[in-house]
């Protein structure tokens, strides 16, 4: 999760696009919906093709893909299968013939809804050193690391990283953190993945330096959920019914004439400062973001089954 | 905390006074503020003495003493000992000849702004059973509990109380639990004491049992600390300086004509169903709750010392 | 776990069997070996059928069944569902018509291997409120409760629960605990049903009130799983190895001739008191006791999937 | 806390110390004792003087303070501050004139008596991003990492530390780790604090890769707490007394010959394998590590004030 007071508005790809009106195209971008064999994971696709669609989307070039299921944030467990599943077969396709791969549990542990990161990492079945010392024959590698975050450490993640990485030389690493979103049905229900590496605060002002493959030398994958809203978007949502509340045709062409931009930046505005660190999350978060990282953590280790 | 999903608009007596126009007297109520030997500590004293007072305060009648400190709030290590102490004072007046006290920590441990209740006990001191063996000799018996929210045990939390009440017979109940305030700067650096026992969801329609002297049989003191603050109360905040921004008097005139509770009910219905279950809070939520409970265990535990 | 600084040889009847020379027949008890369809779960079952059964095992008169398995213990995940599933079919005979349940997680939840009952009951589905609020329609009726432990209530848990239970009559208790073992391959792999309810320290002199049918009015069903060893039985244990050592017939002659309750006795003795409130636990208890803890937690949820 | 199974007798340079019979003069060997202002802080001062006193003692060349206090395991809030005044003055002297700290806490977060590292950096106050970012001015730079145990991460802890100490070169590291006593008495009341890094397996054949000046390139301190003690640890020192109990001349006559090294071989031969993974602690250590680690952390954060 982002360390610094700005709060984004989304990090979700899939939100950004939801955002362009009635859905048309946009240059550069180009969007794939795939229902699977388990209609209750919903899998879509975008790739961010060039500089146009960088602008356009807000987000570096790449690939995001995003998993949905109501279910998985309702506690139904019959989902738990089909939602590692098909994680897992994304993760197999990112990553390809890569072997040695460091896991990053991002975030701040003690923080529950940026806990998702460090979660993770505690139920992976680690192998780097069992295979060093013999005690293991596999031909995946997995290590992993929970650098904290910079209020703790003082450090930039991205140098504590850098500087591992070059130690042990991963092929590959995968990020996970938790995320924002704008739209609480998919607190804990979403999973994205992207090939970009996390650059959290790109479109926003976020100077933490991003964790990519440029910086870090290695292909890096990001696995992230959104477990929490900011406040100006809980604001910015709420807007539009105020307005017929008000039922004030002059008020709301106001606002209708406003670009998203414009909106959130208005939400921004109406919130004290003192508001800018706080967040809006589910009361049964602990629970839920435990249940999130459960099901990555089992389709990073189902890695190992078929390698 | 409240078990059920209606928000309130505010626990905090104080917050209910601040919202009548002007300040003026409210008949029925009386309010004193008293600025203590160490001025980092504020102290108001609120009394609904009647009917008419409960009706405009929207409160029981009874006492309600507020303590405030920036200064809690900002982590700042020197307001430790002069905020126990003036919580102790407090004590003492309410409790009064009691010396039979069982301690109720009130909410749910699994949600860290709910915990507040189940952190005062951790760190009491506890002596009924170490009286009633011999082994330790004082005119104060502590005892406590911590019995859960319905959610988690499918019994009212009176009901448990009432049956442990009737059984071990103290001369007085403190319940803490959280609360939820309207401003942000109240959280975690604001402590409610209340002779009224704990109602929380009087005007709200809030169906958990109140826990009061009617009902238990004996005194109720009730410790209450801001650890969150509703949706609602977030974009009702926010409303005015959407107003200003659109720069619309006709819009703005309309919700000036709103009544409190008018704008609150309109805030409500202005976010999402599925945001009443969600609430706001800040990133430090568990450090600062650990931190306030820490001064609630140690003015309580203080009383040792002077019976 | 027993709240008292005695600590118990073992709280399995089980082991208290196994001590029996050669494994000749006592008087008053019966022992049934059963190999289910998953051979992979060892299930035995003690009747202690009278007095001299009391006597002669050092338990109460009842039924005791203990399942094994050294998969669970391992962490192979294959054996959580056979595990559940053999506990779920002994509940099931143990409760029989019996449709209101209260099960009571005992022990310190800040304790780490005396927190089972308490993680049992956090992954519980409770739905007496809901069948009362009429949310929810079976004729199963969970409730649950976490009374806490003497140093931190200064309340009798018994005296705590007799109230609770006057209150809200329940066909019957479902008592959670942990146990403390002699052999260390046993720890957080074996499962205790007994009907005799918990009463710890019956052989030991400990004076916590047992929660049993007489004094709770209501059947006692007590699950336990051993998650400590005490030093006495470490060293103990550790003896015969000692004098062989030392391979001087003499000395070994004169501990050959010690009973077991001599020999224990000594072992006791051998430890300084400060070691008394000490315990030996392995290294990945924590993880150890919340995989067994979600094994139980399962097969009493799975109760509601029949009645 | 070593992460290989094989159990230290004592990581205490001062129980090694004792060890030595009449504590007569070790050649290479100093010991001064110093009485301080407040005589309830034991202070010990052991000395390394060359390859005698290593071969003499098991511990490499350097500097071993010991600070010692029955009231801090006591929970005696009294003895807070002078123990924190008296590590604090210790700090101050080994770390001389070095301005940039980097405090690694060392151990596994999961397993509370290897936790005392992580707890430690939980509370510090880091300044390093502070000063990079030029909102605080200090002399002192106070960075921290948690590296995780090398069942977490795949990865030798040194090998993570040694990249991090090339990227952001500090001139001193403090690690922070939990010890294994020989002694119950001294768990959690003594702080050993050495300048010769920490190489937790030096005499027992672990082959964790130590972390000292020569690895990392800077000054190393240790801060250690014994917050266990070894299963064979117990049977050693239950032996005596076993002994007596016989009361067999002979056969105590043959313990008494054997050297400490061929004791500690023998009862590590009493225990059986699978305990080896075990330890003994007290029932209140999650309490017990909470407090050392509060006062580690202060006595780091004071350096704040004089820089």
């Amino acid at each position: 999760m982002k360390e610094n007071t700005e709060m984004v508005r989304t990090d979700l790809a899939l939100e950004l696009r939801e955002e362009v009106e009635n859905g048309c195209a946009l240059e550069g971008v180009r969007v794939f919906t795939k229902t699977g064999k388990n209609a209750d994971v919903r899998e879509t696709r975008i790739e961010v093709l060039n500089e146009a669609g960088e602008k356009n989307l807000g987000k570096p070039i790449g690939t995001y893909i995003t998993l949905e299921s109501e279910a998985l944030r309702q506690n139904d467990e019959g989902i738990h299968e089909p939602f590692t599943e098909a994680l897992f077969q994304c993760l197999c396709r990112m990553i390809g013939d890569k072997r040695r791969i460091l896991v990053v549990g991002l975030g701040n542990r003690a923080v529950t809804p940026d806990a998702l990161g460090p979660y993770v990492v505690d139920n992976l079945y680690i192998t780097r050193h069992l295979i060093n010392e013999g005690i293991y024959d596999s031909a995946l590698e997995i290590s992993a690391l929970c650098p904290g975050v910079m209020a703790q450490t003082g450090i930039e993640t991205l140098d504590i990283l850098k500087a591992v990485v070059e130690e042990i030389k991963p092929d590959i690493v995968i990020a996970v953190d938790a995320l924002a979103a704008k739209n609480a049905n998919r607190l804990n229900s979403t999973i994205q993945i992207a090939d970009t590496g996390i650059s959290p605060g790109s479109g926003v002002g976020n100077n933490r330096k991003a964790l990519t493959e440029k910086e870090l030398g290695c292909k890096v994958v990001a696995i992230g959920v959104p477990t929490v809203i900011s406040v100006p978007a809980i604001v910015n949502d709420s807007m539009d019914i105020m307005l017929s509340a008000l039922g004030r045709t002059e008020a709301r062409k106001v606002v209708e004439e406003f670009t998203d931009e414009e909106r959130y930046q208005l939400a921004s505005e109406m919130v004290e400062p003192y508001l800018a660190s706080m967040f809006v999350t589910p009361k049964n978060i602990d629970e839920a973001v435990k249940r999130v990282s459960y099901t990555i953590s089992e389709a990073i280790n189902r890695l190992l089954d078929v390698y």
